[in-house]
């Protein structure tokens, strides 16, 4: 299989979390989002996923899955352990709904496409860019996820869930950006214990290997 | 059950269309999401949802599931006939990311609190907020999901999935905001069809105990 991705994607970082966590192995192929106006929107790519965004997933017949949290419910069914939602339908909707907390309603708000448009055509400067980030990961964002989570070492029980394949990529967004955290002590926990391991580590935008400092 | 929901709100519109379909009748509680600034932030029902948002389905030993598709897949684990999500995982897939790409990257930037976000504070007038709206319901939107679908009477095969109980709510809120789409005509194909339905129509947002026209 291959990966379409970004190193600095969060959604695309979630994927590769589910990836190690459940020891598949794929070719990883950056799309620079940046370079050249984004190559996420050239021909070749929009053929592969049509709304121009990573992750995309290429299977082995070359059928091409797209979405974070789809890509991860596939990996989930085709190599169930370790189950990474859980097996309980309430533990399940309760990880699933901080997974779509975050996924739905913090990181589509800071996207780069979105912030590109608050620049032009919306004319905003910088200051009301990164206020806006702010906003969107704090208020109803992680200060909503914080009071959702059971906290502990993850965000629910004593192993990862999509919850917290969410959570770490976008706790780095807002580390990125600077945005104090202190306030959420059981988001801040579950970073720390989460980010020490493997398949965290591994997954990290800085171990990629189109990463850039 | 009690759903809290409202009327118009485009992700409570899914999930009373998946409770339709899945013959589960539920007390419905409208939360005025406009009057007095918003009933969703009232320290009641934040206590119900800490993101203050609807839908949100409270069982009957008091637990709360919230986030429209979490509670979808809840529903499916519980009661899995009719099938919303396919049982083959390439399919189930597909069907999951144009929920996504609706979810994730057309609702959350048009919902009411970025709208109301893009005025105040950014002082953006009327015609920048419906520019925005137009902006994301299409391009990377709707567009990308016309591609997405195979079409036909339903987004996929002969029965409608989670995208079509996605889908249905969207295009909802694309006609009320009198956005043409006759350039996507797989797109206007399912809709004709969902939405005559019983289980769409009962669904529909005029439908409901909390409607206003």
């Amino acid at each position: 299989m291959k990966l379409y991705g970004y190193f600095r994607s969060s959604a695309a970082y979630r994927v590769r979390i589910a990836l190690n966590l459940k020891g598949i192995k794929v070719e990883q192929i950056g799309v620079h989002l940046v370079k050249e106006g984004g190559r996420q929107h050239e021909p070749a790519f929009l053929a592969r996923n049509p709304q121009g965004l990573v992750p995309a997933l290429e299977l082995d017949d070359g059928t091409i899955l797209t979405q974070s949290l789809a890509i991860i419910e596939y990996l989930e069914s085709l190599h169930p352990e370790p189950r990474l939602i859980p097996a309980d339908p309430v533990l399940a909707a309760k990880a699933r709904a901080v997974a779509l907390a975050i996924a739905c309603d913090i990181h589509p708000l800071n996207n780069l496409r979105v912030l590109d448009y608050l620049k032009d055509p919306l004319g905003r400067a910088q200051g009301d860019v990164d206020r806006w980030y702010r906003h969107w990961i704090l208020q109803g964002g992680l200060e909503a996820v914080e009071t959702m989570i059971d906290g502990g070492s993850f965000c629910f029980g004593d192993a990862p869930t999509i919850a917290d394949l969410c959570l770490i990529p976008q706790v780095f967004n807002a580390r990125r950006y600077k945005i104090d955290l202190s306030h959420l002590p059981k988001i801040e926990a579950v970073d720390r214990q989460c980010k020490a391991l493997p398949a965290f580590l591994a997954a990290h935008p800085l171990q990629q290997p189109d990463a850039e400092v």
